[in-house]
């Protein structure tokens, strides 16, 4: 069987981490899915998932990687382009989430995922503050 | 039940993104599944598969991106060992479909996957050209 | 159907890839499970999984351009806040496996993973010496 719920995610920075781990357990325990696999699944281009730890120094250091990597600031073709959109200045975003991208499967057991002890799923923002979605969903018996 | 159906990917460049959206979501038409998830992947090691805008110019942002980070012309030991075989020049190609990786799963509902309005599904080659093959899998009821 | 089990892997050095493809098909062999899809997952922060070429220079590429992207010996709040303890000083980890993730999901036909001629499952050690486990899920019938 599968169920399928989307959470809404507020984000309040241009940058940033949100842990949303507590949320996607508890569409797992709504589904009734004892075995399986969970898929966490973001739909935006500019905002992606991913599994860490829970802390927040660390979400500082993996965001100032990521936009050292891939500058806000850089010189896009998408930027320039639409320039005259200030909200459309996000290449780094997209080319980041082209990177990270906005999926995770993780698989369930007992009506738990297996995450280990340090592991939290993680919605990363890069182009907020926005109103984001994720769509969880469980597929299994 | 499970859903299973290979597409070809002809690739005319040695960096390419192709949109291949249209073909994926043939392949989910014909597995009359409703509800569940899609799972694409590309069974090479110097290309892959992720999500993001059908903006080619934002394409053109992204492959720069990752050849900056990962240079096609860069010092590696895989491409001196193979040095007399020009189409093994390309350990770019394959750290970088390490880091974006061969695959996406997306959840299905109604018989739609769950893109949001700029999700596309993207085949990106990083060592063409070349004819390359990507396997739709659709698992749900 | 859900089949899962547990592999350990015992890492040796601080970087390593270790191929892990013929113990993750022992398990789909012992799930019974013909078509579907095989999710591999890692429970670490420090460590992550992914899809490549069964060659130890490129391996080694690999791992020298993920640390040429984000230093081992970089400046970050997470190693900075726990600097009296030696086992922490891996924030470049962590933030690999951001980037990289630790799962992949790989589609099932026949009893046979749709792997290609060169792609082997990789457990990619960002922070070892350690006693890793990757759980190894296959669903479908």
């Amino acid at each position: 069987m599968v169920y399928t719920e989307s959470i809404s995610v507020k984000t309040e920075r241009r940058l940033q981490v949100i842990d949303i781990t507590h949320r996607v357990l508890d569409v797992l325990s709504r589904s009734g899915v004892s075995d399986g696999v969970l898929n966490v699944w973001t739909p935006h281009t500019t905002a992606c998932v991913t599994v860490n730890e829970a802390d927040p120094d660390l979400w500082e250091d993996m965001l100032e990687a990521f936009t050292r990597l891939v500058p806000v600031e850089g010189r896009y073709r998408h930027n320039e382009k639409y320039r005259w959109m200030p909200r459309e200045q996000n290449a780094h975003a997209h080319i980041l989430t082209s990177m990270v991208k906005p999926c995770v499967s993780i698989p369930v057991q007992n009506g738990r995922p297996l995450l280990g002890t340090w592991q939290r799923i993680l919605f990363v923002e890069l182009d907020g503050p926005r109103s984001r979605s994720v769509q969880v969903s469980v597929l299994g018996g």
